[in-house]
């Protein structure tokens, strides 16, 4: 076990600091180029859907199981093949699933908007109260964030811990103040610190109970089947179901889509909910679109077949992301463990791995990989307003460089971690 | 010429009626089942576009002429060859247009939704606004209506004339009225009467002096390139170059999509406007979705190549709507020229033929047809909240059946515009 900086003195960690630099400088002369700041797919997990260009051609019979033409108008909820395949990933009825477009985020997006403008199945609309709020587990998802603060909707953080967020928390803020109108939740691999909810926790929050009658729990299942190990593989329990038999039916929104698992604005996303819901949404979208892309939706179909085809898909996914995850976490762990200066979770799926380093030492440690040439996701972006408070959160994205150079990139991450560390505890000396 | 109904008196017509009710019975017994109800392209026109799922395959190279993986993320705007795609077709410059999905309905709908949550350019949000108002060239497109009715706007009957809307009409609400926002246009084959705007109508356009500083003309150019003659093609100006040089720049939003180009539902869309829109529009876009789809974007500009691509592809779509177009043309004017029972425009492209009947026949006409198992787009559907103050105008959409099923359509078409037009002329002696 290495000594704790914490531990070492003066002396001890001025020695430690100029060793830190004469590194550094070496590594800035690499003139590397890097980035871990997205939650991109490298060019292999690209390159696993390219024969699902193949499934859809000119020689092609293009109507779905029902006989509907893709290529013309209908099917406006999406075709009955792909809400089939959709509602198997989200581990829902096929009767509760719409799928739309190319994008999750964008039914978030139209499921806030439509509240603001039209209220939740007959309540107020959202832009008519004084005040409308939303809980954020943080760290979270920078894009959620950015949806209800582009509505000035407030946001209120709420600590997640490694079984789901607060639940206290939430039941305080949910059962008392009617301003209280969502939660943004990715509940399973979570962005990023990749933990899940025990089922406790998702008991807890089918069992709410909101001041609010237009309370919604955004449940953003982005990673439902994004497993990174064979074995080791989390599985959180079914949040409608639950909310159905906590007697709250209608309380839950549930996002997915196969963004990261066909390709990233090429695939298609949906929503679940109950059927009072979706009869609430079918009211606008009916007026909103003549319908989505149908012949995407029969590809998709036609190429992952059913929930199986989507499984042995995405086990060849996790075999190109576990190296990478794990040459940041074994660098990680061999060079920090001990020294206290920072705190990480091994995720076992999704795209993330976020790392906490000493307060006040987030932004100084993306700084410093930044001018080593390894651009990381700004520091604060995982908390509302971009603010952490205790700069203390960075999310570490390492699905889109090779191996070897996420091996690379992650050895001027612990480099950078200790040198900003070593200066902050001199700072304060 | 015939003799007009106008001119008989109650044997002659009692004649007549007798002799209709003859024939429709005849008709009923056919057992027809036709829709001319809505726009959808047929069969034929489908059957074009299949050589264009063959473009992108899994051996492509799927990066863009700037070296732009299309399937990952990036590109929010578009990618550059199907930006510079949509601006030809659109007459306007590649900057300052968005390629977006697959639906323009779609983004009209975010265009008035991001009105009234955000405002304009910096403009007080709609919904906090107590009376926010669209002028509606009538008849129009049944589905501008709608999203206007879904936000709440009132809206306002402008009679469309053979040249463009009635601009003394428009002049006088919008240079007067600050709480009129926005208008309607479909100024190409307008959707349903099939005119075009005169030169000087859009230059009236472009001169208007809005009371209101957020009022944008919705200038949607659905059918800017769906001619069905060769020969006989109408043109329009270009509403940005004339808004610009009125020294109203930012007051038009173009609409356009290759629904009915490639396949509705799996085409691309754009909007096409001022820079300063532009920049304003892409802060939502920004937080609303995470791009559109980039494959289907190169799928096109691959299969079109240019805008003579385009043209050229649009030669086929025009050989095949022709015939279904003058089998209806042909039929009213043989059957109803000189009787003075209804009134219709030669349409030189679009989608639809618009009658207006006698005042008072359109609802009877239109149950008759259905009644002998021909449907037509509701009467009333080509005006806001579906009310047609003259219960006069009908829409017929001559794309889906065959040539020969519109002949026979249409010949139960006359017999009911006959049949109603008698009764309702019966009635008021």
């Amino acid at each position: 076990m290495k000594k704790s900086y914490r531990q070492m003195d003066k002396n001890e960690l001025l020695t430690i600091k100029a060793a830190l630099e004469e590194k550094y400088k070496e590594e800035q002369a690499k003139g590397l180029q890097l980035n871990m700041a997205r939650g991109k797919p490298g060019a292999e997990q690209l390159a696993l859907a390219m024969p699902m260009l193949d499934v859809i051609n000119s020689s092609c019979d293009m109507n779905t199981v029902l006989g509907n033409d893709t290529r013309n108008y209908g099917d406006l909820d999406g075709i009955g093949e792909c809400r089939r395949l959709m509602a198997a990933m989200m581990e829902v009825e096929k009767d509760n699933v719409i799928v739309y477009g190319n994008s999750s985020l964008n039914i978030m997006y139209d499921t806030v908007s439509r509240s603001v403008t039209h209220g939740v199945n007959g309540s107020t609309p959202w832009c008519k109260l004084d005040k409308v709020k939303f809980l954020c587990p943080v760290p979270g998802y920078d894009r959620h964030f950015k949806i209800t603060e582009f509505f000035g909707i407030e946001m209120i953080n709420i600590p997640l811990n490694s079984d789901g967020p607060d639940m206290d928390m939430v039941e305080q803020y949910v059962n008392n103040d009617a301003s209280v109108k969502g939660i943004w939740c990715v509940p399973k691999y979570s962005n990023p610190t990749g933990i899940s909810y025990s089922d406790e926790v998702v008991k807890r929050f089918a069992a709410l109970k909101p001041a609010a009658e237009d309370f919604r729990i955004f449940w953003d299942n982005a990673y439902c089947i994004h497993h990174i190990y064979k074995d080791k593989q989390d599985k959180i329990l079914n949040i409608l179901d639950e909310c159905e038999k906590a007697g709250n039916p209608d309380m839950v929104y549930m996002f997915a889509s196969t963004s990261k698992i066909s390709f990233p604005g090429s695939g298609v996303s949906a929503i679940a909910t109950s059927l009072k819901n979706v009869e609430f949404i079918m009211k606008q979208l009916t007026v909103q679109t003549i319908g989505h892309d149908k012949i995407n939706q029969l590809r998709h179909s036609r190429f992952f077949g059913d929930l199986d085809g989507l499984k042995a898909h995405m086990a060849k996914h996790a075999d190109i992301l576990r190296p990478k995850f794990e040459a940041v976490l074994k660098e990680l762990d061999e060079e920090l463990t001990g020294l206290e200066i920072g705190e990480w979770i091994e995720p076992r799926g999704g795209y993330f791995i976020s790392f906490n380093a000493m307060e006040g030492c987030a932004k100084a440690i993306v700084a410093k990989c930044k001018e080593c040439g390894v651009v990381l996701t700004g520091a604060g972006a995982t908390f509302p307003y971009g603010k952490d408070p205790k700069d203390s959160n960075i999310r570490i994205a390492p699905s889109f460089p090779s191996a070897e150079d996420m091996a690379a990139a992650a050895k001027v991450f612990v480099l950078c971690v200790k040198l900003a560390s070593v200066e902050k505890l001199l700072s304060e000396m």
